[in-house]
């Protein structure tokens, strides 16, 4: 089977959202498998010195209208979130302690986590809201929350966001296919043109 | 006929010299006409902060490789220029000043330019050279740099960078259409879409 991809993205970017609703189905057809690997945008933007999107003169202003025209264009349902954006630790740990146990179920669960967020408004921020979205999987809330208390699986979170940065990752959503980097949502076309053909 | 399509880029701006290969053809299947606005990205930037894209950590590595994939995903012929970025108040006059006497053989100028500068590897920051481009069309060399040096078409590129930096351009290419704005080459699949079905 040819080589996973690698599917950056952090919680609180909804060009991810918009990517993390349709990259299964992308790659399944091109029978592939994703890697979900949350990261902390902040830590990115500490480093590369950029800024979140809402707070750029006149970007930010084009940035609300361009997300929800996006989502539509793909057929992904999005409300702005009330608070945004938000500190992502939470469910970063949350899905990297479930991906260690249950890979398929982590995969659901960021799924979920996202919806619950852009579609729902409930602040993921939050541990608690975490632990109760990873409940509707059937997930124990005290044991999710345990989990995101433990030192390893926030050091974990650390060295994924490192990592990542390492390999030159600057944004959300960001696809590593073959050693090949594609930065955002609107590379699905060539991403899907790279799958199907290889390299251009 | 239905409104035209303002389409504003600079000429430094490699995004901006692939939509500039393809947007009268878009245009065209539509029945809609182009306005093309070339602008100074530099004065945009000293609006909003921004910083030309090779100088940035990170994503200057990944912009160089996206740009040259992504015009070969469009089809069009790149070469990374020797100079980049440059200055453009040049060809921005030429354009203006040409503009005004033949819309036609402007686009074709404007186009001509961005090939000079994106695949000849010809810096058309110097007046001299941009000169010796329009030369091809025809246009009497000496009077495109007189054009150039005239104090209103000075005076008419700042004026027309500062309208488009009001309408909230802050990019390049950005394009306007119905009063519904569209950022980046990777916006030609909503754009086209628009152009197709109206408002979605």
């Amino acid at each position: 089977m040819a080589n996973p991809i690698d599917f950056y993205f952090d919680y609180s970017s909804p060009y991810g959202y918009i990517a993390a609703m349709k990259i299964d189905d992308l790659a399944a057809r091109h029978a592939r498998i994703v890697n979900w690997k949350p990261i902390l945008l902040g830590a990115v933007f500490k480093v590369t010195g950029a800024q979140p999107l809402p707070s750029l003169p006149l970007k930010g202003d084009y940035a609300r209208r361009d997300i929800a025209r996006s989502a539509r264009f793909h057929g992904i349902r999005i409300n702005h979130p009330s608070k945004f954006p938000i500190a992502t630790q939470a469910p970063a740990r949350a899905f990297y302690w479930l991906n260690d146990r249950d890979p398929a179920l982590a995969r659901k669960l960021a799924k979920i986590l996202y919806q619950a967020y852009f579609v729902e408004d409930r602040d993921i921020s939050s541990p608690e809201v975490t632990a109760g979205v990873a409940a509707t999987l059937g997930l124990k809330r005290d044991e999710v929350l345990a989990a995101m208390a433990e030192p390893a699986i926030k050091e974990r979170v650390r060295t994924e966001t490192d990592a990542a940065i390492k390999l030159g990752v600057f944004g959300s959503p960001y696809i590593v296919i073959d050693g090949e980097s594609f930065w955002g949502v609107d590379r699905f076309d060539q991403i899907e043109r790279w799958l199907a053909q290889g390299p251009f």
